[in-house]
C-alpha cells in the first residue's frame, strides 16, 4: 500500500466525471482519502466478514465480482477492468443495496480505494457525487442481468462455449491456463459437468485439453455453438 | 384510460421526492404527461416489442416484473405494490440499463404512468430528478440480488415453501388459488418439479391439494423448510 498524492490526484480527476462538480475543498478530500493499492492475481479484497471496503477504481489489472453461496458455489456477477470503477465493495454506503459480495483480482491489479466515509459526505453535500455511485451501480445491474440470463436461460454447452472464447479474448491465446474446477466456478456449475462437456468437445476436435490447460482448436466450430439460430451438435446431443 | 389531472397532482407531489426541486414548469410538465391508467389482474403492461412504456406509480394493486427466455420460461424478478415505482419499464431512458423486462398486473391494478419524452427531459434538466430514477433502479437491483439467490443458491424445497408462504401471506389466506403451471411459472421451474414437490408436501400434511388451489395445512411445518438451520425431512430426502 503506497500513498502517492500527486498521482491519485490527476487518475482521480481522469476518471470520475463528477471532480468538476467538487470545489476544492472536496477535491482535496476526496485525495487524501485515497489510497494506491496493489494485489496479485488470486487475491481476495474484500469478504462479507470485513468492514464496507470503499469505491475501487481500477488502474491496471482485472478485477472479478462474484456472490458464493454457503456451500461455496460461486456464481461471477462481472469483471472490472482498467479505467473502471466498482461501487459495490461499498454497499454500506448505498443503503438500497442490501447484498453482499466477493472481490478477487483476476490479474495482478493496481487500484486506487477511497474509503467509504469520504464518499459518504461526499454523497451527502453534492448531488453530483451521490448520482455518479447510483449511476455506477446502475450499469452494474445491466452486467448482473447479463450474467443472469446467461445462467438461467442459456443451456450449458452454449455457456461454456461463450466463456471459453471470452476467456481467449481476454488472455490474447488460445490457451487458457485453467483447471475445470475453476470453469465451473466462474460458471456456477460443478467440476464434473465442465469436465464432461469439455470432453465432449475434445472428441468433436473443437478444444484439446492437457492437464491444467484448455486449447481452442477450432474457434469457428465453438462459435456456432454460443449462439441461438446456428446450433451445433453439442447442443443437440445435450437438449 | 382516464386523466385527471387534479388527483395526478397530488400523487405526484406525494410519492416523488424530487418534486420540491422541480419549478413550476417543471411541475406541470410532469403532471401534463401522466396519466392514470387500470388494469385487470393478468394483463400485460409491456413486452420486448413495444415502445418504452414510461415510469411507473402504483397506487392499488400490484405489478409483477420478471424476465422470459425464448421458450417461454419466466424468472419473476420482483413486485411493485401500492405507492412504489417501477422505472425499468423505461429503461430507454437509462442508457445503463441493456436488458428488457416484461410486466404483467399481478391484481387489478391501478397506476399513474408517465411518459418517457418527459422523464428524458426532465432527467436532461434536473439532476435530482436523475438521481432519483437511478436511486430508484438501485433498488430494483437488490431485489434482483435476493430472487437470483433464491434461484441460484435455495434447494428447490426451500424456494416453493417460501413461496408458498409469501403467496399466503400476499393474498391474506391460506388457499391459494394458482395451478401447478403458474408456481413453476414464478420459481423458474418446470410443471412437473412443482406437483412432485407439492405432493410430497401434502404426503407429509404440510398442503392439501385440489383443483385449481394449493391449501397450506400446517404453516409451522412448511416455515422449518424455508430457512438454513431447521432442515425438514423434505429437503434431507431431496438432497
Amino acid at each position: 500500500m503506497t500513498a502517492e498524492p500527486l498521482n491519485i490526484r490527476s487518475y482521480l480527476e481522469k476518471h470520475y466525471p463528477f471532480w468538476e462538480h467538487l470545489n476544492a475543498q472536496e477535491q482535496e478530500l476526496l485525495c487524501s482519502r485515497s489510497l494506491l493499492q496493489s494485489c496479485r492475481k488470486g487475491e481476495f479484497l474484500y469478504s462479507n466478514d470485513d468492514d464496507c471496503l470503499g469505491i475501487l477504481l481500477v488502474l491496471k489489472g482485472q478485477l472479478r465480482i462474484f456472490i458464493q453461496s454457503g456451500d461455496t458455489r460461486e456464481i461471477t456477477l462481472f469483471r472490472v477492468g482498467n479505467g473502471q470503477v466498482c461501487t459495490l465493495s461499498a454497499s454500506c454506503i448505498i443503503q438500497e443495496i442490501t447484498f453482499d459480495i466477493q472481490i478477487e483480482a483476476d490479474e495482478d491489479t493496481e487500484l486506487i480505494v477511497t474509503n467509504v466515509s469520504c464518499f459518504r459526505s461526499l454523497m451527502k453535500q453534492n448531488i453530483y457525487v451521490e448520482n455518479y455511485i447510483y449511476k455506477e451501480t446502475t450499469e452494474h445491474f445491466s452486467d448482473v442481468m447479463w450474467a443472469m440470463n446467461q445462467i438461467l436461460f442459456s443451456s450449458f454447452d452454449q455457456r461454456l462455449a461463450g466463456y471459453l472464447l471470452d476467456e481467449s479474448i481476454r488472455t490474447h491465446s488460445a490457451t487458457l491456463h485453467t483447471t475445470h474446477e475453476q470453469i465451473a466456478r466462474n460458471l456456477g456449475s460443478a467440476r464434473e459437468v465442465v469436465s464432461r462437456m469439455l470432453k465432449y468437445f475434445e472428441k468433436e476436435g473443437i478444444v484439446s485439453l492437457a492437464r491444467g490447460t484448455v486449447t481452442i482448436t477450432d474457434e469457428k466450430r465453438l462459435k456456432t455453438c454460443t449462439y441461438g439460430e446456428k446450433r451445433c451438435k453439442c447442443q443437440e446431443k445435450n437438449k
